[in-house]
């Protein structure tokens, strides 16, 4: 075994369906691990709910540093209803994403022909979203005067440079280059957010002649969503901002077979900091713990992961085995765990 | 006649097919205001692109106070490539929203069962949006500096009062409380965006107890589009920023008919200064010009003019006739005036 086929992982569960849904993703990836000569060395990090209930951290400095050092990170998902909204999301995930980099948000989605869609004629669906993942209105950089009285205001601030939004346009074309159809679709909404919009629109504009055989589109994000559920086949890269991103990728896996498949990766294409790989969806508290959940989406998300890390062959057995797993799926319920075991199983052979 | 049946009208045909189907409108209009006793009497303002192209003004603002004279405004659509994206938004559209203080965007969406949906199994879709009109993200409140350098830095400012915030939500509450499900969504983003999010949360729980029969329920932006797709029915009324309220309801629009159905109304509920009644969908250059455009959507806000003005029965005419019309579409192309004068002659009838 090469000295590069042993990898560090930084493991974070987190909350609500996501230590279930986490179990079923490193199950897989040890399945395809021994295939494909590759090792993992795990650490867990015990962070969520329950720990800042117990402690009242979300994410220390230091364990933050011992996550640095990591070659990748596997997240399940983070929120509770037990704990005030945003606490968990602002001073855990996006701290993550944050301070690890993490400009390239990645998400796939695409239709496999025996899942259903909630469209009638959604048509060959296969488009990813490159969602901006340091900048925009998730920077938390916003306030509030006067809180609970009359004359309350609060603020919310949108902060977009040239420098983060060229580098993941940049991204986005190689992308789409790499691509068949070697399609982009901007989307903002440049016509109300004029000063934020139009940086990204003259960032796409100049980027574009670096890119000459990228065919480029520029939609508002209003009528992004129309296209979604009217003609989502139309759709090849999307390079879109943080909130943006956030709306349109949810549409996305609802309309491509549900919440349960979308797979991201919260990508640093630097490499001056570990990548992490999350389901898109949350921590469903309502369901956690019974073993209803399915893990596909976080198994997808550990494929996107051995992507990055450099092992495509690994990856693409994980993608097959989903595949076929999903295509035999009968409607029958199965666990969480028995989904898990089935997909390791098809991964390993 | 009775002096209160008479009415004044101010037009903004505006870019586009908003001359086409605002002509429809007033069409409908007139056929209906004949039956129940009403005149209106109407001033065409040539606000728009020609005009920009001409004299460089988007809106001087003595043509606004001449605009807040009238009773209503009935407009076509805003926007046209030639013109910098934002110009005409900003300075035409948004500013006659923000300066009559429409702070209630009214945008109700219905499937009527001959209508196609892309969805295949939408279910019995019947709900409003309440988009918040005078605040958030759309309040021009940003700004860029080194514009054109690599050192580039754009912000975009989401402006959030509690005054702002109270009023739509106690106005979103009563809609709710007159319809039969009884039923309030706020829709937010409250775990990224905390200080908008909260003040919107807080304000909802307080004003509730007001409507005690009032159900209310909290979903996070991504997660409304999911159901917006999959389970459309469960809303009834969804109450909404500014710019989350423009995204939901281009896709409501999407799953219920298409945007050549919808209708908006920019309501001053205060009755300060006129409200606003447009299509939600925008100018089509495309097809601008070609007889090819829906007026339905046009014919819909002028119903809800009527409404507004306190005409239930001429609105309800209208309503009818396009119900009717819409029945017994066959697919076959009707010109833009063909559709117009259908449901002009069912509703006179
Ligand atoms: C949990 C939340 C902070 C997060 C986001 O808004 O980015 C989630 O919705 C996602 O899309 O990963
Ligand atoms: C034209 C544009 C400024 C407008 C908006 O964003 O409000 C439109 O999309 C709408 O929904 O009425």
């Amino acid at each position: 075994m090469s000295e590069n086929k042993f990898f560090t992982l930084a493991v974070v569960p987190g909350d609500g369906i996501g230590p279930e849904v986490t179990t079923e993703a490193l199950k897989v990836l040890d399945a395809v691990a021994a295939q494909h000569g590759v090792t993992f060395e795990r650490t867990e990090y015990d962070l969520g709910a329950k720990r800042w209930h117990a402690t009242g951290e979300t994410l220390p400095d230091a364990e933050l540093e011992e996550i640095r050092k990591h070659d990748a990170i596997l997240l399940g998902a983070v929120g509770d209803p037990s704990v005030p909204s945003g606490v968990l999301e602002r001073g855990l995930l996006l701290k993550l994403r944050f301070t690890l980099d993490h400009y390239v948000n990645l998400r796939p989605s695409k239709i496999y022909p025996s899942v259903g869609s909630p469209l009638a004629n959604p048509g060959d669906v296969d488009f990813v979203v490159v969602r901006e993942g340091t900048e925009g209105p998730y920077v938390g950089n916003g306030g509030a005067l006067r809180v609970g009285t009359p004359a309350e205001i609060a603020t919310e601030v949108s902060v977009n440079t040239a420098y983060g939004v060229e580098r993941v346009v940049r991204d986005a074309f190689a992308r789409a280059q790499a691509r068949p159809r070697k399609k982009l679709t901007l989307v903002h909404k440049n016509n109300v957010l004029v000063y934020a919009g139009h940086l990204w629109k003259r960032t796409v504009d100049a980027v574009a002649s670096e890119f000459p055989d990228v065919a480029v589109d520029y939609l508002h994000v209003d009528a992004a969503t129309i296209f979604l559920v009217t003609d989502p086949a139309r759709f090849d890269v999307i390079v879109t901002d943080n909130l943006f991103g956030d709306i349109l990728t949810d549409l996305a896996a609802a309309i491509s077979g549900g919440i349960g498949l979308a797979a991201s990766g919260n990508i640093n294409p630097d490499r001056t900091a570990p990548s992490m790989f999350e389901p898109v969806h949350g921590s469903a508290p309502d369901i956690a713990g019974q073993q209803k959940a399915d893990p596909t989406a976080a198994i997808l998300s550990a494929a996107l992961l051995l992507e990055h890390l450099g092992l495509p062959a690994a990856a693409r057995a994980i993608e097959a085995a989903v595949e076929a797993d999903i295509e035999e799926r009968t409607g029958a319920a199965r666990s969480t765990a028995e989904i898990g075991d089935a997909i390791a199983k098809r991964a390993a052979g």
